[in-house]
């Protein structure tokens, strides 16, 4: 049916009414008292979201243009820097790395596991002599589904002195991530995630800290170059046309986000991973990823004697939900749900529900029905 | 009064109704068929207006991020380039020059004054050693209303070998940019412009001959690398996700002005230039820039007498129409009537009337009332 999707996928994520609505305004010129307004406004909402006094950017790019900015901003050509590697992100900043001619060493974990806090403490304590400039880390693992200890690694990060750099973009707006408290350096999202806005707009927070190191870092940058980001977001404006009618839909979704209470948003997310999960336990469907290191925006499943492309195919053609696909070497081996930014309990027990149907009807017999939904419901209801 | 903003800027400019509620709806997933089918279709549409077979890679960034993609994605290191600085725009293409470390070599001309395409023929005959290796131009410079000669300075270009790079920012969609007919290499532009959206889309068209160099370029890039871009533009997708409401907004707006047609498009936006300039030359005020390079998108005046200024509060202020100022020693010196993509030839009388109005009220006594709204008319209604 055309305009009935359910978007259950990791981003693009559901938009609320009020939000499309704003969208649908006229622009304004950037350069008006206006806009000015509209930007003071964002602005301090951003830093609430992100708990943080540190400057908060805006960048007209998807995600993986403000984790570029996060990294080529503060590191000089043949620079040191340690990368997590869990998953299709963390695989994307060590090319990203690389590409600007960093000297790249991984930490790697098996996809679905987190990656190990220990080997960061292991490679930072070794370099005595402080080679290493930054940590590259993710923190919800996108591809996989993963949370990685963040908190633990910064521990380390912190007693070491490199920046600490994060692609926050499926975990801000989703869990806690308190900039301030954590001393994050550098935060990198996008607004197609936890914000509840279509793509077109990411963020970046930048530390004092990581402000000194931007005063001597080398590589070539104009587009994302975060300096007059900073300089022109002083005087409430941006270096270049920001994309105006993104800017309403994120003032309206920051404006709904500050009404529900960051604790608010925290517990319903924290909620609906739960009810999905214990609903995916009971349809019997193997979790791909555990319960300790679970991400807040998405939940992976690895069905066994059922095909996961084929369950996405009945979901959408029957159901009009949008699951995720694996990516890379997990195509057609597992599916993502995605309960992250504008999704209700609802709209988890509607996806279970869908799930539950799917998977008789093709001819899965491993579970009772109503299982998934009834353990859902007991989680929501808790 | 809230919410009846006629902009009358470069940019961003008037958005039609149904681009407006197109960008509205729901998203959908980018990895989704019914995304490719968008991307499929608004691919073919940005051929049709660049008039070219070339790719045309559609970026999630403002017009400077196409305009650095277009450079950096084909030059390296040390690579000497001659760029044409008449205005701002030029400028900035000069600075990113120099950012990515390119032997810069600049052909100027005072703001308000075409760039002089024998000054690049002496200097590309002189290159017998074929040092350069890209020419930089920008096709309308918004700053001053100043539209240089492309296809002259392009002839030359063309008789040397190296790269053309074209700032269309405001000339594409405004006037015949014909890609393939003159051989352009590299041609960027941006969405809050002629193509009647909002900011936060760009474009890059790109020949073969400029693939070519891409093979052997080595500047840094990842998020702006058009490599992916095309890869999966192929596969009718993009590398990252895509401002897909923005998608939404393209794809209504290209098929109003398909449905306009290409040569209507080009006679509406050389009219409202000229019924623009017979205003002000009626009024007696001193258009900034001379008839024969005055760009189909943008309008600068300097008035004598009157203070630009004040011209543009009371404009905005009572009538609520926005014009745009002087940019850096321009600033109060200059106003920028903007008439570039969703404007009809009302829109230019009410300015005119308006303006007229304004002038009445700052006690310019130095024309006759009604002689622009006159002029205006007589000249649209040819």
């Amino acid at each position: 049916m055309d305009n009935k999707l359910m978007l259950m996928i990791p981003g693009p994520t559901p938009i609320p009414e009020q939000v499309l609505l704003a969208m649908a305004k006229h622009p304004m010129g950037h350069r008006s008292g206006e806009f000015s307004a509209i930007m003071a406004e964002v602005t301090e909402n951003l830093k609430w979201l992100h708990q943080t006094q540190n400057d908060v950017l805006i960048l007209a790019s998807s995600g993986t243009g403000a984790m570029e900015a996060g990294i080529i901003n503060f590191l000089s050509q043949g620079d040191k820097v340690l990368v997590g590697n869990n998953g299709k992100f963390g695989e994307r900043w060590g090319k990203v790395a690389r590409a600007f001619g960093l000297d790249t060493q991984e930490i790697t974990a098996e996809w679905g596991k987190p990656l190990n806090p220990d080997d960061f403490k292991a490679a930072l304590e070794a370099d005595t002599e402080k080679q290493i400039k930054a940590v590259i880390i993710t923190h919800s693992e996108t591809s996989t589904g993963v949370l990685n200890d963040l908190e633990t690694i910064n521990s380390y990060v912190k007693a070491h002195g490199a920046l600490i750099i994060v692609d926050a973009v499926t975990s801000l707006g989703a869990c806690s991530v308190p900039v301030d408290e954590w001393g994050l350096d550098v935060v990198a999202s996008g607004s197609q995630k936890g914000y509840m806005i279509p793509p077109g707009l990411a963020f970046v927070s930048v530390s004092a800290k990581a402000w000194q190191a931007y005063e001597t870092a080398t590589l070539p940058k104009f587009y994302l170059d975060l300096g007059p980001y900073r300089k022109n977001a002083a005087k409430n404006t941006t270096p270049f046309t920001p994309p105006i009618n993104l800017f309403f839909a994120l003032q309206a979704a920051l404006q709904m986000m500050k009404k529900e209470g960051l604790e608010a948003i925290f517990a319903r997310h924290d909620r609906q991973k739960r009810a999905t999960r214990d609903a995916m336990k009971a349809l019997n469907l193997p979790l791909y990823g555990g319960d300790d290191c679970a991400s807040p925006a998405i939940t992976a499943v690895m069905p066994q004697g059922v095909d996961a492309e084929k369950i996405r195919s009945v979901m959408k053609k029957q159901f009009d939900i949008a699951l995720a696909g694996g990516q890379d070497h997990l195509k057609g081996q597992i599916f993502r749900v995605g309960h992250l930014g504008f999704v209700c309990d609802r709209d988890i027990l509607t996806a279970v529900a869908a799930l539950e149907a799917t998977l008789a009807h093709l001819g899965y017999g491993d579970f009772t029905p109503g299982a998934g939904v009834a353990a859902a419901g007991k989680t929501l209801l808790a």
